[in-house]
């Protein structure tokens, strides 16, 4: 089909142009005494995307759900005891892995279309008086639902629990779109991959600790090879790695990264925020609901769409890819058929998101959704007028 | 500016996937015993992008500029008398060349917004009866103003008047987007180029003749060299070239000639009108006129959009380009400021086309146009899905 | 440093032309409904490459590394008794992960330069009437020592034995080079990655295994998540992954896999073994010796070359790197200074060889080398000039 | 055929990965505001390369030959007086060229392998009282033969006749690897092409004038257009091209020159010098002679390589490319057969020379020809370790 696959999904993100030209190399010596010039910015680099100052990261050749492992093989041990709640496909996985895992997981089962349930875990940090719980853990951004929970909350409730667990946050959907500051959030592992925010190919899941965590690590009883965090160390603190690393997608973050935080972390979480917002607005126009139940639930990354009863969701999507060459994701799990999510987060910019919105209206008036044609793209439109987008500087300037 | 710069601009159009793929290569030798494989199969398939079965096709490193060149160099004599007419940028700057290579001109100066007079052209020929004409020239696609001639309306007037002139068209905003039938409309000289309908970066003058043509060279009495037709004959019909071809972009044009042959040319053509008419109700729904007086001009793969006289159609384009990442044609010469111009040609679906009109309607918004919202993209959405689109034919089938 | 940076290390190793174009893409939605017409062949073709028959292949986002632990934590379990050895700095962190996933490793150390004891692991089975051992250990080609070893000797002592423990084997610089054939080898997870023989960028673990092992898999008891068979063979069928796939490299991979057999699998190993014999004759004419310490042990992957006694080898890789802009391989561990390595596995070619030959000549003169000029190089043209090349096919034919 | 294709043509040469990966982009808008960005510093860094300060430059979509054609259509007028010399295939088109565009050419016949005939030069300008030469020609390297010809002798003819005529060079193989200062020279008219020191593919025809011949521009009197001086002017200094440009190759245009600039003029010549030096020493241990007859014409960029009477030397470059898939040069017009050529400029190291001089000994040994194995590129193996070589700067340094 001529023209553009456009692609609306919440990962992979759309590529730059920069990080495609950048990955398009021969392959390199990773034993070359020049190989560290390259990796140890990257190092750097990464820590400033997650705001980690004290800890480290780890870039496993892997993907977010290898980062999750990495985080639970590296700082707890079988047996331990853990808070986590799901609310979605991604939140209920990792619960999943961590009970297959055999941590001993005390799970709180939310409407899918909430977020962590802060209360209920402040509660429960509050009567641990013994420190039973070894780690909490919370995603931040529920891809499958379009939720974003709130970090700081948890964070809270440990505090104000005086709790020593550790704090395990999934931002695979978050971090470098959505606001987060691993150092104020006392966050010890954030777990994330290439393939969003990082607005590489996938294929690395990246995993930030705090010095906490490297603390834990020390008396962490699982067995571990592949994700260990003592052989990564032991290499990566002289450029190196201790296996052949993907140096092809290293040569991509670098770029990425730069690209981050050329344009500022503020910025691009504000670029996010006004894009999202241009979604909901539209989603409002048509008439429907997002799955997220509240507003302050509201993703800024992805939106899950609910269609009406008599609906499949997955006609919306099924339509737009055969006849408008446009990927949205589909409905994940027991939202399947329910709801289609449009992926804004990464590489984005205003006509991007007019064209998923234009892709979308396109696909459900098909379906016979009781849609008028432009009235979701038209709300997008003029919010993007009424709103300050960052000016374009010209290179020369 | 984060995301894709979008390109709307009537050439260079979007490049095709496949094609940027084709053209990422180390360099070839273009004196090696293989390479006719690559370079003869090239010229079957660009004669058929024109239907051209009778005579051959030239491939110049150059652009349609040196194609223009090239027809008249190798077609015509220093003082041959011709027929030409200009209502728009380049059918004046085609005569301008005419002019500096001394063709003796008869030009018909018509309003921008029309195209070849039909009529007027009729008349001299049927007047010429010494047949001092030795060629007529008409503009089948001006890209300046977005007007689509009848080419056929001149083949009749030539035929009516059992006329012997040559017949040159500039096909290089037409070739490959708009219907064209070289063989049926007796065209002697099609020039194209490669950064249009051929979807191909620039660099690559296409020169589609005649056997007709062919034999006028014979006599033809122009210094030339490096647009020779001769040198070219001569090596072409090996699969070489006389000088170093563009090895690069021949690997493009392989797979771009393939794309739009596989696709169907009918189907191109209709694919383009299909999305043309979606950016005309737009224009409509803005309460906008197009630069091409009628319907019968209307073209198929650039719209030339006429702004309220108290705007400035240039600032619709600095701020489409510099709020929305969105390259608009700019008005050229004496229509400058007073258009902007969608082009809608090339690698082009649906959702391109809703980028390019919600790009437009955002930056017409923010320079005061009394625009609403959505009206013009949601017209056309509207128009997309009244109308059959090619479905998605997905690979395994 | 201009012109090509001569790689010859044996990993990652040089990629096709072909498979970097496919390789230069943006991103896809791997839930899309045709995304299965990518997968699915590309899985089959693996297959063939391993020569698997009758069971199937699992491709992890990760490295060799990753699928070596993949293959343990799904056929074994904590506990078990495994027979192992080691002669070089792979073989030796397969016993290393082996120890640290809490297997019972019973290992044999061999000299570095030898392969695996197949006499001793021969005896060790018989001798193991109650059939402790649940798996034998055997890495195929040694990368570190340029040594391959015989894959079926060992087969024959697990037969000659009668002894049904897996055989589990680390083909990750043979597979694809080196003859391999998993059905008629009797081997049960075979591990390889793709920045080898499969001429890719480092990032994808594959991992081949047979029947059996996925008849042992039912009863393994280690906890595992990312790495697990169950979740791949679940989504694997129906041409999706568990999570989101390194598309890029299966790109790549569909490209690479298509060449090599293409090219025929008899034809690669063959065209190895010539070059290989090439660099072997030329360390010979050197006056110096392989690592290997038989013949029967020399690997058509890499050599490694044992410098003379007062010189330290890391000094030719240097002068190499640094001068030459061509990367040897280092000797890791306990060869560390003792040999410098010629990788020749891939997309190689007599010119390549022939370059990471004058390379390593030119560093050697440099670091004072009792070498003559062109000594080493001379006898691999000669080589290459007496035994038969596989003639181009020209395209056209 | 696997492995790289070994490209030692004189042009087109193997393309830096930097360049490659500049060109691997979309299109972009060719009259956006900030594309002077892009242009203005080339037009700067071009002139550099060709140490013209006075004048300027003009980057024709075309080829070398294109820019032949340039110079002479917009500095000298039909039936202008000049003096030219033939003594291979290049200078023999150009001849040819000025021939058909009409110039009375006082044609100068030298032996094949000869260089430009300065003493012959100064006769006839010191006889030509009357300035009737209006240009001298002068191609400064011969790609056919291997040839560079003495320009600053034909300047100081010049200068001792103290004859106005323009000084028109052909450096499409000599600027960026021979040594070449414009300014210097006084040269007036300076041809090159992108496809040979400039690194890039083939596509742009690159015109370097003085001000004298911008000076006798005003009165020359071709019809022209597409080569025109006067529209480059108008529309280059403020960046932009009267037509379309090959904005793909002007991307890769600017790297090549900053990696041009960034090593050093004198440094990159120094590098073709010692290179070139290697392949010669080769020649001679292999017993054969060059086409050049003198060491003073020996050409830096290209080795044209006698074959003894009873060879054909198009056996050699047909073995080469299709048993050892590698490119050299073919003889051509009346050394066809007789000889063949290793090109050796642009993005070269000594690994690279040495392959082709491998590759070569192969082919020449298949032919039958008698040669030692290894003599030819072990020479060049002792020259290179004899002589310095730029060491590497590592990146962090």
């Amino acid at each position: 089909m001529p023209g553009y696959k456009h692609l609306f999904i919440p990962g992979p993100t759309n590529i730059p142009e920069e990080v495609r030209m950048a990955m398009n190399v021969a392959m390199q010596d990773m034993r070359a005494p020049d190989f560290p010039n390259l990796t140890k910015p990257i190092f750097e680099k990464v820590q400033k995307v997650f705001r980690n100052t004290t800890g480290r990261v780890f870039l496993y050749p892997s993907s977010g759900t290898g980062a999750w492992e990495a985080a639970i093989q590296n700082t707890l041990s079988p047996g331990d005891k853990v808070l986590m709640s799901r609310f979605g496909q991604f939140s209920n996985l990792w619960v999943d892995m961590a009970q297959r895992l055999g941590l001993d997981v005390d799970v709180i089962d939310c409407a899918w279309g909430e977020g962590v349930p802060v209360e209920a875990y402040a509660e429960k940090l509050k009567a641990d008086k013994t420190h039973d719980y070894k780690a909490v853990f919370a995603t931040h951004n529920e891809t499958a639902t379009g939720v974003t929970s709130d970090i700081a909350g948890v964070r809270r409730a440990l505090d104000d629990a005086n709790h020593p667990a550790l704090l395990m946050v999934d931002g695979v959907s978050s971090v470098g779109s959505i606001p987060f500051d691993q150092d104020a959030l006392g966050v010890d592992c954030c777990v994330s991959g290439s393939q969003k925010g990082f607005m590489l190919p996938a294929g690395l899941g990246i995993l930030s600790v705090s010095k906490w965590a490297l603390e834990a690590h020390k008396t962490s009883e699982y067995g571990r090879c592949f994700f260990s965090f003592e052989d990564m160390i032991k290499t990566n603190d002289a450029g190196y790695f201790p296996y052949t690393p993907a140096t092809q997608l290293l040569r991509g973050l670098d770029v990425a990264c730069d690209m981050i935080l050329d344009e500022g972390l503020e910025a691009v979480w504000a670029r996010h925020h006004r894009l999202a917002e241009g979604v909901r607005r539209a989603v409002d126009a048509w008439g429907l609901k997002l799955c997220a139940k509240e507003p302050k639930w509201h993703s800024d990354t992805v939106s899950a769409i609910v269609v009406p009863e008599d609906k499949d969701a997955r006609d919306v999507i099924s339509t737009a890819y055969t006849k408008y060459n446009t990927s949205l994701g589909t409905g994940l799990d027991r939202v399947m058929g329910k709801v289609f999510r449009i992926g804004h987060l990464g590489w984005l910019n205003e006509g991007m998101v007019c064209t998923a919105l234009s892709s979308a209206e396109m696909a459900m008036i098909d379906c016979g959704f009781d849609i008028t044609a432009g009235s979701g793209v038209g709300v997008a439109i003029r919010h993007f007028t009424e709103t300050p987008a960052p000016a374009l500087k010209l290179a020369a300037e």
